[in-house]
């Protein structure tokens, strides 16, 4: 079985290269299916499961603050849906199939598994205009809305590997792969990076 | 003209990588050569030349310390031969020929002509396992010297890329690529590499 996970700065196209990445190998792609198999099995909102997931900033919080979220605490709430999270990943890897998976700290979940890891990162103004050219009539940000927005994503990732392992977020070491997207045409780097990835499955199978 | 660019942790084999690709894609290949032509154009010998690039640590030094070196101080020493290791890097990109250059921050000297820059990484055990399968009778160093000569010589690198930019030695978004090349066989990773260069260079010329 092999297994591609992909990790990312928000901006920089990690989530299209792994569609794309998926498509030319014919595995399985896994991104917001889990979101979904979440809250299949808790019985709850995809709302709720995105929220507990994007809320990095509840220790920074006053102990004043009201910290409930839905009825549950925010660290609860947080706590269970990583947990199923987890158990969701690991039901995708026990199936044996062929996949990418997007984001989720899979690469540390399915360690055991020895996926092939890769990064994906960019400069500030290629992901902003990336960010731009992607969004549609109603979402207008401005460029430093988006700033923000990319900020608040990639702190919150970070924060969220944290909580599954000591070595941090977007350490290069920590990947078998880091590529910076800039200036690459999204279709070319799939496949540039497909061929890749073969290489490698191709030299453990040795 | 293509020219690649490779920076590496000392022991991840990025000089070794640097060279098959030099051969696989059969462009000219520079790395000690650099060193042969400062000492032509300066008149002065490769001894002199190295170990004004290697001594990173004249700042620590107390200035009561004898700073004097072959007759000259430290820093002119070194600063002398980095302006001049500048020059030989930009002459050869002159000669319009498709060439790997091996380490000497050519990424940042040579940043008009638009190289594709790599970096390359591995864990401390895979490092010092490589090291010490590469030494010989004679060297024959302990695991602590290797990680002691490890860190000077890495800690000399990221000294010498802060003389030429604010962007720091290893920083992954400064780089197109960075590999961790912990359990690759060489010669496939720099097979999968040489292909991956192509997409980028094709990529470009349209």
């Amino acid at each position: 079985m092999k297994i591609i996970t992909i990790s990312r700065e928000f901006g920089s196209g990690g989530r299209e290269i792994g569609r794309r990445l998926a498509d030319i190998l014919g595995y399985e792609y896994y991104d917001k299916e889990i979101i979904a198999e979440i809250c299949a099995n808790k019985g709850v909102g995809e709302d709720y499961v995105t929220r507990a997931l994007a809320n990095p900033d509840w220790k920074d919080m006053a102990l004043t603050y009201n910290r409930s979220f839905f009825g549950v605490s925010m660290e609860s709430a947080q706590v269970d849906v990583l947990l199923e999270q987890k158990h969701v990943i690991e039901e995708i890897a026990k199936e044996g199939k062929d996949c990418v998976i997007v984001g989720r700290n899979a690469d540390v979940i399915l360690y055991d598994y020895k996926p092939f890891n890769m990064f994906f990162c960019a400069d500030v103004a290629s992901k902003i205009k990336r960010c731009q050219e992607r969004m549609t009539e109603e979402e207008q940000l401005t460029e430093k809305e988006i700033k923000k927005q990319m900020n608040r994503i990639d702190k919150n990732r970070a924060h969220t590997r944290g909580i599954v392992t000591s070595i941090p977020w977007g350490e290069k070491c920590a990947y078998h792969m880091t590529v910076n997207t800039a200036n690459w045409n999204m279709e070319e780097l799939a496949k540039a990076i497909a061929g890749f990835t073969q290489s490698w499955f191709n030299s453990k199978g040795k």
